[in-house]
């Protein structure tokens, strides 16, 4: 049944000044040629909650099952700062010492077998406090977002800084996003040959280029998928680079930068962007650069999806 | 109007063999879900002539602009062996010094002046010996079979040990397919600032990660587009490993390689590949293997586009 008093546009978005800023881009896009119609989103914490990680959640699964195999590991300094939650420890070993460990737990395994865990993984897990399963802590608005965007004839990517084929083996499920479509961090292969001669792909526990971070993000945008966004949607400062190149290529085109103000919904917490010699609040950043900022407690009627 | 006594399905292709087998793949493939039904196209000689390589035409004619430019260039090794077509001083350089030698007269550029200058030279550059424009020796039974594929909701992806960004320059245009479906050789992207502060890119010398012929066809496939094919089709040996790729993986599947034994309406040579100790002929290794061979001159009713 049609209901004429209701906008059926972003349901899950309350009117205000954020909302138009959303719906006027929408419109003005269509005056770009298709090919030019490209968004480019971050996951943890964009479209999905990023408290905590959900891949960090999926590693120390990996590394509980790793100890219980050979208890020895548990020993191993980057698995046991992970496992008790040391962030003091985590600081000092560093975030690459830790995730080159944590990718030496999948060394050996075919893209097919590290697909089949994540997916395991995210069919089963629960959020430690927001009384719903991993899977569904993906944003409403955002997902209504994706599928105007669509509707526009835009192409969706997904530039995470989280593992590649983590995101992949759960984006065209949550997000309608097809694996080709994710840039991430990605894990090298080596291309090995099986008994019967056939080759095949091993995961090794060597990161390819670069962490997908900052700069990185679009640098690896641009080699991975050749095309340039003209939306880019994040919320913390290692998505500062991609939404100021998503504004740099000519008009119209919008950033958009989630602002987790939301405690009671979900969390309130603010990311720093490194600029010059110091930290900047993400929101300033964004204030100071004419993006548009989205107050979760503000903006969104709805957080997750029922 | 419908011509009921013709049959529609691939018109380029000869009754035979080679067209019985493809047809009986297209058939057969509808049993595979929609997400795995992945086609991987190697480019020059398998969609295009490569004789002589498309890209070397347009590096030859950056060459020529460089020397115009600064005539003391016309005195280095890398670019007199090119312009002089020595090919005893090419193979003594060796083909990687020679890339990066060329790939020095792009340092600096944006990805859009490069995609410009691929574009611009595509537009009007001709064949040698063909009698037709560069742009129209792409083969009319693959431009065919690309549409057959799509048909059936296949995601084609193109897989060339050519240069990503020339490729993606003309993939659009050629043969449908957007510039992230195409896998190539990649140089990497430095990201800058520009005097009003916003990021940029600008193309190096230096090649990311490794050139993209042999089992780095299937790594960089993977990483890049996180899809595995069930359609393989090329012509060297520098694909071997992405036909073999594309049969292990469970049926239906198959290797499509071209064959160009026509002289008379095209060229007549055969690609080898390293296999153990020794040189293959790429048609020996498909014999072998089972692969479906395409001879150009008995299987192809029309070669180029009218």
């Amino acid at each position: 049944m049609s209901r004429p008093d209701v906008d059926p546009l972003l349901p899950s978005w309350r009117p205000g000044a954020t909302r138009d800023a959303l719906v006027a881009f929408l419109d003005a896009s269509l005056d770009r040629p298709v090919g030019e119609r490209v968004a480019a989103f971050d996951n943890d914490g964009t479209l999905w909650s990023e408290q905590p990680f959900v891949q960090l959640a999926f590693l120390e699964d990996a590394v509980q099952a790793a100890v219980a195999a050979d208890p020895t590991l548990a020993g191993r300094a980057e698995y046991a700062a992970l496992l008790e939650g040391d962030r003091a420890a985590m600081g000092e070993l560093g975030l690459t010492r830790i995730a080159l460990a944590l990718a030496e737990l999948f060394e050996g395994e075919t893209p097919e077998q590290f697909t089949e865990k994540a997916r395991t993984f995210m069919a089963g897990a629960h959020h430690p406090s927001l009384d719903r399963p991993l899977r569904a802590t993906t944003y409403q608005p955002m997902l209504e977002l994706l599928d105007e965007l669509r509707r526009r004839d835009f192409t969706v990517f997904i530039v995470s800084g989280g593992g590649t084929e983590f995101v992949r083996a759960v984006s065209d499920d949550l997000y309608g996003v097809a694996p080709e479509a994710v840039v991430g961090t990605l894990i090298a292969y080596d291309v090995t040959r099986r008994a019967d001669g056939a080759p095949e792909l091993r995961r090794t526990a060597r990161v390819l280029g670069e962490a997908n971070e900052g700069p990185a993000k679009i640098a690896n945008m641009h080699s991975q998928l050749g095309r340039r966004p003209i939306l880019g949607v994040g919320n913390s400062g290692g998505d500062r680079d991609l939404l100021e190149w998503a504004c740099a290529g000519g008009e119209p085109s919008l950033a958009l930068l989630v602002d987790h103000d939301d405690a009671e919904r979900e969390f309130a917490y603010r990311s720093v962007a490194q600029t010059f010699a110091e930290d900047e609040p993400i929101t300033e950043v964004a204030e100071r650069l004419g993006w548009t900022v989205v107050s979760m407690a503000r903006d969104w009627a709805q957080v997750f999806p029922t």
